[in-house]
């Protein structure tokens, strides 16, 4: 497993020339990254006095970033199983017929899946920075270039996954599916750029 | 060493209540990441026939990505190091003058590493995106997403490391050293968005 290697040896094989893992799973990362920083922003606000009036709110978005944390994690092995999914389909046999309609629709089946995998990648994304957005002001200034940095590298992975879905989009063949996936895209990118500008200007304001 | 830890056991611990690791570390870790794909994607695209014409530039890329990406992954500790230094400084005895004098000096000089660290890591992580942009329409076009993430990643280790940057500032005293450092940050920040945005068009028109 991937989340097993160490950092090292993990981009040691992210920058060898294995095509897998690539950037999908690195959006997972830095997305369980984002989610890890905003855990930590509430561990270190619980607690300090200054802070009493947001007890609530902190202890209730703790879990939730936890949760995402170990949710994206989890998704950078998945994600690069679901490339991997792609690749042994492209060398099922295709001799007779059969063959040839079996491998064709798993290579279909395969690409829905590396796309549906980033796509929810994305979508965890945009709730790290949703997350973050609905923390400002209510956390340890001492932590504040951490939410920070927790909102660009959740955007980072949102931008990323999206890249990703987008180059597997077109080898789909199932139109309703694409198009569903597609018309989501858009809307995904947009609140993910408003809430990473609101945390930035938060911050940088602060800075 | 935060770098043999898993990727599991990292973000466990960064998620953690210790406040370091945290967002330098993991600005540090973001761009390397970005430039262990800038790697992958020259070694994707060495012994291409299509793209024969860029072999040299690939190959001279190569090393450059690779040195990128471990210098980066050491700095993940190094960073963690640098806020541990600013600690244990405000742990030292304040009891005579004496003492008080060199607890002050251990602070400032912990707090100049605190910054030359993220800014560090910022210069390195706008050289990932230089070298990303420089390879634009001149590798595999199946890896175009890992080299928009590269630069995603790269970007977010930019803007990350400026705010740890930022955040330690205010801190220190020799005003000297402080607006040395000041007036390279906007340069810097100005720098990575246009290598950025660059990459960014290039790929997202492809997608």
């Amino acid at each position: 497993m991937l989340v097993k290697k160490s950092l090292e040896e993990f981009n040691e094989v992210l920058g060898s020339d294995a095509p897998a893992p690539g950037g999908g799973s690195v959006a997972a990362l830095s997305g369980a990254l984002g989610a890890a920083l905003v855990a930590m922003v509430c561990r270190l606000s619980i607690g300090k006095k200054d802070l009493e009036a947001y007890t609530n709110e902190i202890n209730a978005a703790l879990p939730k970033a936890d949760d995402l944390a170990n949710g994206l994690m989890r998704r950078v092995d998945l994600d690069t199983e679901a490339f991997n999914a792609v690749m042994a389909a492209f060398k099922l046999p295709k001799g007779s017929d059969e063959e040839k309609q079996n491998r064709a629709a798993a290579i279909q089946q395969g690409y829905k899946e590396a796309v549906q995998s980033p796509y929810a990648i994305a979508r965890e994304c945009l709730s790290v920075l949703a997350l973050s957005k609905t923390l400002l002001g209510k956390t340890n200034p001492n932590a504040l270039s951490d939410l920070g940095v927790a909102a660009q590298q959740a955007y980072a992975g949102l931008e990323g996954a999206i890249m990703n879905v987008k180059i597997n989009l077109p080898s789909i063949k199932d139109e309703q599916f694409k198009s569903a996936i597609s018309s989501e895209l858009s809307q995904l990118l947009k609140s993910g750029r408003e809430a990473k500008d609101e945390v930035y200007n938060f911050v940088s304001d602060k800075l």
